[in-house]
C-alpha cells in the first residue's frame, strides 16, 4: 500500500476569501486535518478555513501553551507527527493548516523536519501578514532596487538597530511587549515618521494607523512597516 | 454618481490555484481590466488567471518593453492610469492584475501612486514568490527569532555582501545575467553549501536544485534562498 501524503497548507492573515484556491479545495477534500492551537478553542488557522472543514473531518489537536519553551513543545511536535504518521502510513493524506505561510515562522516546520524523510509532502504557500499589512496600508512594501528586511522584535536593540540602518524598507513582526521598545528605538533613529502600523490585518477588527497609534501592548498580530529607501510616491 | 474602484489584485507566482478566492472572485466579476505586458503577449499576470477572465471584459494593456529606462515608463504609467481613471469617473469599477503581490516590487505601486488621492482603492494581497520558492524546496524560508532579508540580485557586491552578513535567511531575486555574479560573490562568503535555486516556482517547468544548479542567464522569476541562521532542522 502506497503511503498517505502530508500537505502543508497556508491559510493566509485571516480573512478567509485570503485563502488560495488550492489551499481551500485541498481543506475540503481533507478527511484528516491537523493544526497548532492553544489550551483552549480552536487555534487561529482552523478558524480562518472552518467555512471549508467538512463535518466529519478527524482532528489532529496540537495544544501547544503560550509562552512554553522550547524542550515541551518539542514534545508537543513529537506526538502530533506520530499522529500524523498513523495515518499516512495507511495510506491516508493529512491536511495539516497553519496560518499565513507554512514556511515563513511557521510551526509547520517542526513537524515537517519529524516527517519529511519518510513521506511525501507537499507545501501550499499562502499570502503573509507582511503583504496583508502593506496592503490595508495601501502603501508599497519595497520597489526597485531596494531591499526589505523582516525582523522578530524580540531581537534586542543593536541587533534590530543594524539591521534597520542597512535597510530600505522593514517590517517588525512579534511585536506584544516589545513594543514600547521598539517605539524608543525608532523614535531614537529619526524613523517615527516613516513608520506604519497594521493590528489584525484582514479582519474586521483591523487597525491601520502609524507609530503613535500602536498599543503598548501590541497584538501578536500586529506589525510595524518602514519605509526608509527613495520614496516610491516620488515616482508620480 | 459614486467614483468606481480601484483594486489592485496579486496574482501570486504562476500557479492559478494559488490565486487567493478574494482576487479569483473579483476577476471573475470584472468588467474592466488593466495590465502590464510586454511588447507583445498578454504579460504573465493576465496569464495566469486567463480562465478567470470573462469573454466581453475590456483590457487595458499598458506595454512596457523589457528594459525601458525610468522615464519612458513613467510615460506609459501615466497613459494607463488615465485611461482607468476614465472608467472610474463613470462609475466602473477596474481590477488591475500584479503577478506575486502589487505591493512586493510590483509595478501596481505607480498606477496607485497616481490615482490613491482622486479614487478608492482596495489591494488585495497575494503569494509572493519568495514563500512559494520555498514551498517548492520543502525548505523553511525563516523560523524562531530569525531576520529574513529580501535582495535585488543588481545591487552591488558591497551591498549585497553587507546585508547577507547580518542576515539569517536570505533571498535573493532578479537574477538573471546577474547570476554569475552572485555565485562568485555566495561562493566567496563560504555560502555555496547553505544556498537553494527554484526557477519558475508553482509552474510545470519549475527547477529546483542548489546554487550548482542555477544557470549563468537565470530566469528573471527564479531565486536563491540562503539559511544561515541556526539550522531548523536541527529541532528534530
Amino acid at each position: 500500500m502506497s503511503k498517505g501524503k502530508l500537505y502543508g497548507i497556508g491559510t493566509g492573515p485571516g480573512d478567509p476569501e485570503l485563502v488560495t484556491r488550492k489551499a481551500w479545495r485541498l481543506i475540503q477534500q481533507a478527511d484528516i486535518i491537523a493544526y497548532l492551537a492553544p489550551d483552549v478553542g480552536p487555534g487561529f488557522a482552523r478558524g480562518i478555513v472552518a467555512e471549508a472543514i467538512g463535518h466529519d473531518v478527524c482532528e489532529i489537536i496540537m495544544r501547544v501553551p503560550m509562552r512554553i519553551g522550547r524542550a515541551p513543545a518539542q514534545s508537543i511536535y513529537d506526538d502530533g507527527a506520530k499522529q500524523i504518521a498513523v495515518h499516512l502510513d495507511a495510506g491516508r493524506d493529512v491536511v495539516m493548516l497553519c496560518e499565513g505561510d507554512p514556511l515563513f515562522y511557521g510551526s509547520f516546520m517542526y513537524v515537517l523536519a519529524r516527517l519529511r524523510d519518510d513521506y511525501p509532502v507537499e507545501i501550499i504557500a499562502g499570502v503573509t501578514s507582511v503583504t496583508a499589512c502593506a496592503a490595508s496600508q495601501l502603501h508599497p512594501l519595497v520597489a526597485r532596487n531596494n531591499s526589505l528586511v523582516v525582523l522578530p522584535a524580540p531581537l534586542p536593540d543593536d541587533a534590530l538597530r543594524s539591521r534597520i540602518e542597512l535597510a530600505d524598507a522593514v517590517a517588525i513582526m512579534k511585536l506584544g511587549r516589545h513594543m514600547p521598545r521598539i517605539r524608543s528605538l525608532l523614535i531614537s533613529m529619526g524613523l517615527a515618521q516613516k513608520t506604519l502600523y497594521v493590528g489584525h490585518a484582514s479582519l474586521a477588527n483591523e487597525l491601520r494607523g502609524t507609530l503613535d497609534d500602536a498599543p503598548d501592548d501590541a497584538p501578536y498580530f500586529s506589525m510595524l512597516l518602514i519605509y526608509k529607501g527613495d520614496d516610491p510616491w516620488i515616482m508620480r
